[in-house]
């Protein structure tokens, strides 16, 4: 598998020099890498958000990708880091699960490596920052031509994230909130065909009902709370422009109930 | 017209998987694409920003530049999605006016399009991402060779940015404040030219009277709150090594005037 | 000294059009540019977080890159702008002294020149934005194969940065808090080699005392205070998968005491 391009997302912030150290290193190994920024403002070590972001983007990626994803409370403990390869692309990330769900969509096959093999990586390493010392020099030597058997030894478990289950019956579904997005959308973990598959239904989110159960933004009057099908394809409650978070005081966790039947009026 | 360069402007954010999933999208179609970022932080949904913003950045771009800009406040109604020639350069956009001030900058001639062909598309089209969906796709056709006349027939009207115009007399002009810098400087619809044509003159803004009239930001002491003609070319409101918009609580629409005449003492 | 790669580090915003008028004009200059963007939310006017900005990354770029900086409080004033070659890298900086903290961690020679020489400058410029009008298209020129020696002529001195310096006796070291990074870690001044030397010690920050001393955040239970070797070399006192600056009410400034013995119990 070679490397056409390289993505880079972290929860560095968009202030920090730690990700221009990163890019340094890059470049340092390879002067003439190409690459993207992904996102440098995950919300800091907060897995849970990591593991949807990439669920959310990697799958739209071609085959020859290698993304390099730096969330990792767990730096300079003894947790792995690890070399993925998933439907054509790649990932080098730490071993805490935030990449698991993103990979349960691309086409197998799967192999995961532990990264063991030093002669890939900065000296000296430091304690608190493996991104700039572990996985950019890693991820330069791959664009190289170094290959993932060279890395070190295939790995047979690792931390995998658990995305909470919508409970879902003939009549009624139960899910929650797992991502609010910069405009305050709620991006629930109901997925849109059994949404569909419930006919006429009302929407509940934590003590609220929505108002209209629309095809987008724009079918609804300004402040109007309505719920779709997200371009991700699950269900979504948002306000006609404006921020369902605020507008409702809700955020992730919230639970979301869809009851079928007709609208009170 | 060929296109040299592609950049994207969106309101999606940082810590979006959104803009992520375009770039997946543009690197899926053309693996070879080159393509830098304007922003990602557009104030949601905010078209006014938008047409301020696209209007300070798109002259300085050479021909042969193609911009995607995705705020899209319409997404799914039946509002247009727009192909722009102006100037050499090119924009996909959706139709509701946050591009035509900058287009009104470029040199002639101007060229409006709407996409109507599916085939540049991405399948199926969700109803509330036609950025990934619709104007990504288009962009890395376009950046392969597809051309301009490919996409859709010639549009003949479009939804147009009305600026806010200044009053200008011989003694006076009365304007607004239209943005507010990141460093809180307060940039006004008023042309540095009728600004200085007026001479001696005194500033208020809101209730308020700007206490010297300056070439840059260093000629003030500290604190100072200063008027001078801003690097696009306006009337502008400063607070010396400070913020003006926090100094006076003011912002976008509070009213500015000039008055012919020497300052009060 | 050719320029191989060029990074560009503003406090302008992500959501300023500033930022991307210096890149149309880096473009319209040189339309086979190649650039990457360090960051561009500088907190406004901070010389010194730019300072320790600059030395947390310049250093582990390659020889041949040249960075423009643009943190200016002084623009329009009579304050040089400047040309400096360090350990085979360039930068492009106002003289405010924002550059002579990383200069001084790369190898010699060092040679600083001022800019004079408005052929390499765009037209009119202005009197507020010499990122876009003198700093930007003299880097476009310099990669297109303008030597430095064209720019201008050779400077003695400069504006220099002074850190702050720690008080290192054989059982005692003072220093501050210098950056609070993005996880709020708190940075300080102390080096690590001399934070080691001391042997058992116990450190203090503003009113508190550190709970314990760790190799990395990991080794405490979360909500712990710790005092680790930063990946910088530098004393930092951290919270366990939380922020030091924010459980402490503390930053830049705020006085660090170590001091040898053990904690108390």
């Amino acid at each position: 598998v070679t490397v056409s391009l390289l993505t880079l997302t972290t929860d560095f912030g968009d202030d920090s020099s730690y990700v221009a150290a990163m890019k340094g290193v890059l470049f340092s190994i390879n002067p003439g890498i190409r690459f993207l920024d992904l996102s440098h403002n995950i919300p800091p070590q907060d897995l849970r958000y990591t593991a949807y972001f990439l669920a959310g983007c990697v799958p739209f990626f071609p085959a020859g990708t290698l993304h390099v994803i730096v969330v990792d409370p767990g730096v300079g403990t003894d947790r792995a880091l690890l070399h993925v390869e998933a439907g054509g692309q790649q990932l080098l990330v730490p071993d805490n699960g935030c990449w698991t769900l993103a990979a349960a969509i691309l086409d197998p096959p799967l192999q995961v490596r532990q990264l063991t093999e030093p002669r890939f990586w900065r000296r000296p390493v430091s304690a608190t920052f493996h991104g700039r010392d572990i996985l950019a020099p890693v991820a330069a030597h791959l664009t190289l031509g170094v290959r993932a058997d060279q890395l070190g030894p295939v790995a047979s478990d690792w931390v995998s994230f658990d995305p909470p289950q919508p409970t879902i019956t003939p009549t009624r579904i139960s899910g929650e909130v797992v991502v609010v997005d910069p405009f305050g959308n709620l991006l629930s973990n109901i997925p849109g065909e059994a949404f569909r598959a419930l006919g006429t239904c009302r929407v509940h989110i934590g003590s609220c009902e929505v108002e209209r159960i629309v095809r987008s933004y724009g079918e609804a009057p300004p402040g109007t709370v309505v719920a779709l099908i997200s371009s991700s394809g699950v269900l979504e409650i948002a306000c006609a422009q404006g921020s369902a978070a605020r507008a409702l005081g809700v955020g992730v966790g919230t639970p979301v109930e869809v009851v079928a039947g007709t609208m009170s009026s």
